[in-house]
């Protein structure tokens, strides 16, 4: 099973990494660039949540590559230990964040009393649906972790 | 691995589907009963999404007593990849659901012009926190079975 799709260290999670990267890095851009999302602890919580997740993303695309072009493992139990935990932590909170912000979003648009600029209103759901993309991204690497640590374990 | 923690047939998979049964049922009847959720699209997603969420758990919790009683496997390679597909769909909408739920109630309570009657964002509060419990349950037999699935397959 060492060849396991999507699993760390071959093409297929470089990809998905580098994905996750580019997602987050605009939904992050389309939230905080020129648009007021410091009122709303939603769009808060998701402008932090993508700041962690585009580290963590670079990080693990980077042992990718080392991986792929130095031709050596890098499935130490430990280390595919934190890859999956960590993947799984930030797919949950990704995938929160989105859904808090396409909630908040929804009531912006539909409820009386409360009026959201049609340029704002734009930016927010794109960088809701950058979000969405990039948890997907995520939370397929961590399923395909924790496959290759559970079919390695036992 | 035929005794794998929490996975289908076993005492932990029933304790685990009737916290489910219970803390989705509590997420329903306190959002649909006697409050206005349906004026927020966050909150009728909650309850369709609580509402199919009942009758998922308490058939998978009968097939588990019924595994459990007359001591005959249900281990079927289609049934399981059914439990963890399903169980994986409706964690991940019942996660969306609540975070998107918190997301307006944040809102409700803070923003300027939006008014939120005390009795009304109590219960918004506690239907929410029962979802977030029957989601971390779900996630829970969720990842049981498919660490189940995985080491059998391999």
């Amino acid at each position: 099973m060492d060849e396991t799709l999507g699993s760390i260290g071959t093409t297929a999670s470089l990809s998905l990494r580098l994905g996750q990267a580019l997602f987050s890095s605009a939904s992050l851009l389309f939230m905080s660039v020129g648009v007021e999302f410091y009122s709303y602890t939603a769009f808060c919580f998701l402008v932090t949540i993508m700041g962690l997740l585009i580290p963590w993303s670079c990080t693990l695309g980077m042992l990718d590559v080392y991986s792929i072009f130095v031709r050596c493992s890098l499935r130490l139990p430990s280390l595919m230990v934190i890859v999956v935990v960590g993947d799984m932590v930030l797919s949950i909170l990704s995938l929160g964040a989105a859904c808090a912000s396409a909630g908040v979003i929804d009531l912006l648009i539909h409820a009386e009393g409360v009026y959201c600029p049609p340029k704002f209103c734009g930016r927010y759901q794109l960088s809701t649906a950058m979000a969405f993309l990039s948890w997907f991204l995520t939370a397929a690497s961590s399923l395909f972790n924790l496959w290759f640590v559970a079919s390695w374990w036992t």
